[in-house]
């Protein structure tokens, strides 16, 4: 057996600790796997106090990351510190500067800086690995990147936050509020404090970002992205899109269209026959189309401790063994510079749910301000009947154009027997 | 750029074919993933003159497949012939001897040789690949031996036929019995004019067995499953199932249990909320439990020949890249000798199906031989009344050991008035 490769592991939270779980817990296995033992002789992280329920004795440690890098005694440098910035930056540059292999978990690095870095692990020729910045246990990345290579992919289409997959489910199962339902998932330890980066969608964007460069063999481009939460569904739209036979997820969708590509992150109603539409609760999923292989889908837990010490090891086994593939799929002057369609030029179905006042004439005007925009309905639901007061009118449209969608919304939302901003989520036939 | 790679295709049928047009169609963005391009400079066919679909002008021609594996313009065999003898073995030995990487599609080989052939690849330092033998488009292959490769495997379920998958799928759709789905499956070109491959479990129980070698790191060991097939099958069983709650599928299962592991193909009622239930026509899916990753499913298509040749070009952009991966995940020598526990010893919940005479009595004696053999009810339907007539009941177990459950059918079978061999179909709750 060769020697042991040599690991120094920056972060110590939750990831970090699995991590060191993980190589003690399976170390037999993933030696006969990576063909030679893998272990961990340095680790940097600031509080040294703090019990992590993993034994810690005989690691050097350091409190400043970026020391990893200039540690003698470490092969591979695992960033766990996350941040697209500041330390987490700073460690992944210096490791690749010296000519190490890095693995790290980290999402908004890859996705804000990944340009850069793959072409600075290009000029070192050292392996950047990402498996677990992507849903999880999942080998999404490897899957796409290395299973799916020989394919031209049409589209990648994802359920890429768990917390926000959670709330929805929770939301349809129970027939509860988005607030009541995040307020209680805050509570159980499954939402964080700030919600915000998950429920408002940036989370899931940067791992949009970064399947969409795989999958269209670009540089990453998270800016091009457009990107919405899903603070605004309601119990309401969810027990509608189910009547329509739909299902309401927040989806991060890449896809060729004319033009060049589309990369989007919103709420979305998905046919229930879809596989998509049944992966719940915190589980992940990602589904990529290729012209040859066709719809393949793939599916997991896309956070938490093991499932992320899984993809983080995985890397390193493929490093032990000297297997290595370029950062996006193919080396950086291979990469195409394929144009992004701005999300006015998106073209889909479109769920509209106006709360008006039941009074004559208000169809008329809503149906006639769609005219006005060349936008064709496919449906109308007008439930129950109460003269004078507030009723829910659902639509949905035939194909049209985001821009002709928006310009109406703003004049429907102008009418006077419209009583609430309208509701709009984007219909996914996939 | 390096030098192109050059393969020898062996084997011109439908998924040779697509392997040749999947490098033509896409052979700059294959060069560009591969890192050089790929390019086909000799086949193997005996019909030289049957028309192809594909181009083969300029490309040396042999009719002795072996003659790939000393061909000096061949720098990787693709073996495509199928079976688990004759030319395919030929080949494969052949190439391994001189030094040439192999990628194959075929499951029998690797099912029945790929024990001795893993043993040839690793003493003579070459690449044995063979994404393409299981579940055709879907990386099953890499997701399980490098994706997952940190996690100690507790279970590896598959829909691993898609023949069998489609029948099941329309005999549930339609209500319509097996001889006649298969009979239009046929007609139809979905099933082969001798389907016993297929509908007998053998093709599954070849995938099954290189999964079940891969997950527990062990030597494939085809002779060790268990294979029922779906013949037995009727729209009667269906339609019971889905009013307890279960879909029908024909299910590839490999677990640890206790005493070692248990390696079966048979037909099995699964919960409808689980994944595997809804994978629906001729889609495959394979389902992987890892200790830290937790449960990954990967769905796709499972044959033809765009998936096929994708699976395939895939391994092919490994070797240009210079990615290899022992044939079972680790060396022979760290493979591990775990016992092979017996059909017989299986533990599990049945489903039990009598068509018996409607008269006082039958359902004493029937669980009168249940309790004999410490057989417990989880459930009975009996539906309707007809006295003097034929009627269904339908029971539930709750888990009992194999043996025991065979013993009593033999004994409820001779009753005389049960009318017709019961039916028993495993419940798995997965």
């Amino acid at each position: 057996m060769t020697r042991p490769l040599s690991i120094g592991v920056a972060g110590l939270g939750t990831v970090g600790a699995g991590v060191l779980k993980l190589l003690s817990d399976n170390a037999a296995l993933i030696a006969a796997r990576a063909g030679r033992p893998i272990i961990v002789t340095a680790v940097a992280a600031r509080d040294r106090a703090r019990d992590r329920g993993v034994p810690l004795e005989g690691l050097r440690w350091h409190t400043d990351a970026v020391m990893l890098a200039h540690d003698p005694d470490v092969d591979v440098v695992v960033e766990l510190v996350g941040g697209s910035n500041g330390p987490a930056k700073a460690l992944v540059e210096a490791a690749l500067a010296a000519g190490k292999p890095v693995v790290t978990a980290n999402k908004a690095l890859m996705a804000v800086h990944g340009a850069v870095l793959a072409k600075q692990a290009e000029a070192a020729g050292v392996t950047l690995a990402f498996e677990a910045a992507v849903a999880g246990g999942i080998p999404a990345i490897k899957g796409l990147r290395e299973g799916l290579a020989a394919n031209r992919i049409l589209r990648v289409v994802g359920i890429l936050n768990g917390t926000c997959n959670y709330i929805l489910t929770c939301m349809r199962d129970q027939g509860r509020e988005f607030a009541d339902v995040l307020a209680e998932a805050q509570a159980l330890g499954y939402a964080e404090a700030d919600p915000s980066f998950d429920i408002d969608g940036v989370d899931a964007a940067h791992k949009l970002a970064i399947l969409a460069a795989l999958a269209f063999g670009r540089p990453v481009d998270f800016d091009a992205l457009y990107v919405e939460g899903i603070r605004n569904i309601t119990a309401l739209d969810i027990k509608l899109a189910e009547e329509l036979g739909y299902r309401i997820k927040l989806l991060g969708i890449a896809a060729a269209v004319e033009g060049g590509i589309s990369t989007r992150v919103h709420p979305c109603m998905v046919p229930v026959s879809h596989p998509i539409a049944v992966v719940d609760g915190v589980y992940n999923a990602v589904v990529a189309e290729g012209d040859f292989a066709g719809r393949v889908v793939l599916e997991g837990r896309g956070a938490g401790a093991g499932p992320t010490a899984s993809a983080v090891v995985a890397d390193l086994i493929d490093i032990a063994r000297g297997r290595s593939t370029p950062v996006w799929g193919a080396g950086t002057a291979d990469l195409a510079r394929i144009p992004n369609v701005p999300m006015e030029q998106h073209r889909g179905a479109y769920y509209l749910r106006l709360m008006v006042l039941d009074r004559p004439g208000v169809l008329a005007d809503v149906t006639g301000v769609l005219r006005d925009h060349a936008i064709s309905l496919e449906s109308m639901i007008q439930r129950g009947r109460a003269p004078g007061e507030a009723v829910p009118i659902v639509l949905t449209t035939h194909e049209c154009q985001e821009a002709a969608m928006r310009a109406a919304l703003t004049r429907i939302a102008a009418l006077a027997s419209v009583l609430e901003p309208p509701a709009m989520i984007r219909i996914e036939t996939l």
